[in-house]
């Protein structure tokens, strides 16, 4: 029965479903021009002229020495390096000073002042990260589409127009803005790791999204790398290959927003914007060491971006948000999108202006829930750890923890085995076997959480039954955690990201304390806070589940560990708000 | 293929239906315990019992004398009355100059004041609105439960604790307010106008929506009457009886929140709460001459509420919303219940306190989109020509008309179209046949607008397929009236609020020109503007299509006319700024 389920897929993203707020014209017409033979190798032709032309947008000047480059690659075959560590941006010799300067040492908050003012143009900002993106790309494969000589153009337009006219285009003005592979930009393809889609023309219009960023005064200048399906931890697939963690490139960098994360991590993107179905931008953040905020659904508009999903369906709907340095950043393109009226371009969004009223209320003394660790889902070491150490630093400020005893009501492997249900009641395409490319590792593993418990729902009820068991099945799960809520007067729920840190590749498996947010719509911010270390922790913990990984004292040594930050439905703002005050209160020794 | 579409009923209201986000456990047990066959009179005998409980609870000195109700009632049976000329509070001797000054001379927000203050008591205003509430239902049958007693040993407490205290109980302190039948009232039955749900047991707990107006220091004291069903424009159902307009009781007062609309222009209620899936709080507003604001869906919270429909499906969602006197006055409950944290009691209500960032901006000029008739649903003569006097008003104080061309994509009749397929393609249970009672005349007659063209979903899908071109042809709507707002630079839509005026008993047919703001989620206002008069308008107009009324200008002379506001989803406030500009420069002939 299990595998019957699996048998459509376990998505872990882009579920274009909640009934009719969703862009619906995918046009999916590579089924027709690839055969269907499995055994063709016709697959392999298509990937390699993509990857060439891949290539061949990463200008001469910006390419890693060859003998440098071999070095690298011999070492991350015996095992994984910290790129970051090994300050590779500049040992490459490839950036200038001011590129490195304008790369390393400022915020994104910092930039925008800068370029408002005309002490940096955009040209100048846009070029670094274009070459630091470029040189990320030569090592952790974190990009898909790259378009740096538009990106160039485009930072040349707005350094005129700020010239011109004495003011910055917009409150985004000049700045680079890397983004997920499944937005669509004109002039670019969207295949989101599939094969099949690689005949599918470039776009001929922006996401909304995009059409926005760029109102806003932003640059666009790369595309990044995603998994094959978009449903599972490790960012692989047949055309691309597989992002690496700049922090070990033995680890994975999470997914599906992988690119996202490994780029911003190696700080050849200062902001990013992933999309989040079930972890799919904490994930990656919690990984590579950044921070990643998943808002409420239909907050960052997510209309009309590349899916490969049935649409109209209920389900669980997925949420646009950023990834970046830090909260003031994040809050940038929260604050900038939502002021942009995203109800103009895209008729999924909200349109409510980001509020600052939490701020104004002055409030300093939280009521932090902590949700501690699922008994399916045990909490390896350094999360533990790394927990536990902010909860006393929390306690020292005068925040007041209250633990959470999650009954099965709220628990977390009932909320994961109800959104597989909610994944896989809906048939979809197999676009994997519509090219003949082989499903990647991680994605043949097909991990799932039913083995934690019963189906919440009877897997035998026929479609529109089991459609509304589903639905009845979330509200009972829903109004169980208001009233856990309520009942411990919450400010906002402390939590691991995952129960692990970045693991090896293909061994992530399936995300449960991501998703049971996106099954509850709560926003959820992640932080990162601490690493992993095989001195404070030195003894392995072994799983043997075969979805979830081990823990490897040595494997994942030194990788960042990171905590969650949650808030109800709606309340993204307070989310965020919270968030700061956590944020520099576990990181306050004084 | 009609007809097979209407078996399942065309439900008016109450679609408990949004994904998970809707109470589920409504039990329905009348089915087992009423015998099944229609030639019983079973139902007569309980109907009869709960007629006798009712009328007792109407205390004797808030009798009306028998001879007074006696020429009232031969008045009634020969020629509409207009009840509310008649002044039947003052000439039945019923009321105390003080309770007919109380109900007469203050809006709500100047009762709350003086209740706040002391100045007036909260025993001396229930008191005074429970007579008067009273009154009405020996005249017009408006309403379903009272609790007299308890609302003034509320009322009392309430007056204590101020004493006490010196400070009101809460934002709403002491103020009566009257709530359709489907809200759940502690002790007080909802049986929602079906005799099958006469044997169901008095609530045990409130919908969140009265558990809040309660915390905020409001007075419950009666539920208002609805159809059978909840469906249709005449509020009429074997129980309860039939609700009259008290402006002329040959007309309707309208549906579903009928009994709701005709208190309020009564004054047996300064406040009342309907809810609005169709037009059910419009209606009523429209038909009685009273403010009607449906707010977009999940705002005003709308959980726990009665329903008879199967749980879990997607579709359209209602929304609850206020019936008031003026438009400050609908502000206060969308202010003081969004501001109560909704979201604490209920999961489906967003957590959004209501924003007054419209009033900050002091716009005064609007661009306003005039939404002119339907071919499919011309509007009577009256509708027409103060709808043309307002626009001359709005374009003497200087607003933008903008004269919208609806195309088929934006049309009203194929919105409704689109709604009828969504109202009707989930099975429900027929709760009329389960005790053998007839189905009202209005329900008998299966209005629906399926006449005006082809159905924009193929009806022969199979459920899964159904659902889903629904949500796609849905998501296409929105969007047309995305980009017709867009390109228009729209503030608001003005727009009537039915072709026609109120109607004789039966007549009102289906509701094309408040539907359609459900099908979007739009919010939507209605204020009360101009009369129908014989004198102006003599020509009728004969609709022959079975669905809608006909123009009869000696049927409905002096019945009130009305306007509509929209704007889009979630832009609630700024539909109440709109309405608050329009419905001052409408009325101010300087």
């Amino acid at each position: 029965m299990l595998h019957q389920i699996c048998a459509y897929g376990n998505h872990f993203d882009c579920m274009f479903d909640k009934s009719s707020s969703r862009s619906v014209n995918t046009s999916m017409t590579a089924e027709e021009t690839i055969p269907k033979d499995t055994n063709s190798e016709l697959w392999r032709t298509l990937v390699a002229k993509k990857q060439i032309g891949i290539e061949q947008q990463i200008p001469a000047d910006w390419r890693l020495p060859k003998e440098f480059n071999d070095s690298l690659f011999e070492e991350k075959k015996t095992a994984g390096i910290n790129l970051i560590a090994a300050d590779i941006p500049r040992r490459s010799g490839l950036l200038s000073e001011s590129e490195l300067d304008i790369t390393e040492n400022y915020t994104a908050t910092a930039l925008l002042e800068l370029l408002a003012s005309g002490k940096f143009s955009s040209v100048e900002v846009t070029t670094a990260f274009c070459k630091r993106a470029a040189i990320a790309q030569q090592l952790i494969s974190c990009l898909t589409e790259t378009c740096f000589p538009k990106a160039i153009e485009r930072a040349a337009f707005l350094d005129e127009y700020l010239a011109k006219t004495g003011k910055p285009f917009g409150p985004l003005h000049g700045l680079p803005i890397s983004v997920k592979d499944s937005f669509k930009v004109k002039g670019l393809q969207s295949t989101i790791g599939y094969v099949s889609f690689l005949t599918h023309p470039a776009e001929t219009s922006n996401s909304p999204l995009i059409d926005i960023l760029l109102n806003l005064g932003a640059v666009i200048y790369v595309k990044t790398n995603i998994p094959q399906t978009m449903m599972t931890g490790d960012s692989e697939n047949n055309i691309f290959g597989r992002t690496l963690n700049p922090h070990s490139t033995s680890l994975t960098a999470g997914g599906s927003s992988g690119g996202e994360g490994a780029l911003v991590a190696f700080r050849g993107s200062i902001l990013g914007v992933g999309t989040d179905v079930a972890g799919s931008i904490r994930i990656p953040s919690l990984c590579c060491g950044v921070y990643g905020f998943k808002p409420t659904a239909d907050r960052i508009p997510f209309g009309d971006s590349k899916s490969e999903l049935a649409t109209g369906y209920p389900g669980i709907v997925a949420s646009a948000g950023p990834l970046a340095h830090n909260l003031e950043d994040i809050k940038i393109i929260m604050d900038t999108v939502l002021s942009a009226h995203p109800e103009d371009l895209d008729v999924t969004a909200i349109g409510a202006p980001w509020s600052y009223r939490f701020e104004k209320t002055g409030q300093e003394k939280l009521t932090i829930g902590v949700l501690w660790e699922d008994p399916s889902f045990p909490l390896h070491p350094p999360v533990r750890r790394n927990l536990e150490s902010a909860i006393s630093a929390l306690q020292k400020k005068g925040h007041k923890i209250v633990r959470l005893i999650a009954t099965e009501s709220c628990s977390v492997a009932y909320g994961n085995r109800l959104a597989f249900q909610y994944f896989t009641y809906v048939p979809q395409k197999d676009h994997i076997a519509a090219s003949g490319e082989p499903p990647i590792t991680s994605v043949a593993k097909r991990s799932h959480p039913m083995y934690t418990g019963p189906p919440p729902v009877d897997p035998e009820l026929d479609f529109g039954n089991k459609l509304a068991a589903l639905a009845r099945a979330r509200f009972r799960y829903m109004e169980s955690w208001r009233q856990l809520w309520v009942d411990n007067h919450l400010d906002a729920i402390l939590t691991p990201g995952a129960q692990n840190t970045a693991v090896p590749h293909d061994t992530y498996g399936w995300p449960p304390y991501t998703l049971v947010w996106n099954v509850l719509d709560y926003p959820a911010c992640i932080i990162p806070y601490g690493e992993a270390s095989k001195e404070l922790d030195p003894e392995p913990m072994t799983i043997n589940d075969g979805v979830q990984p081990s823990y490897n004292p040595e494997a994942v040594d030194g990788a960042p560990c990171a905590l969650q930050v949650i808030t109800r439905r709606f309340q993204d703002e307070m989310c965020l708000y919270v968030s700061e005050i956590i944020d520099r209160d576990i990181k306050d020794s004084s």
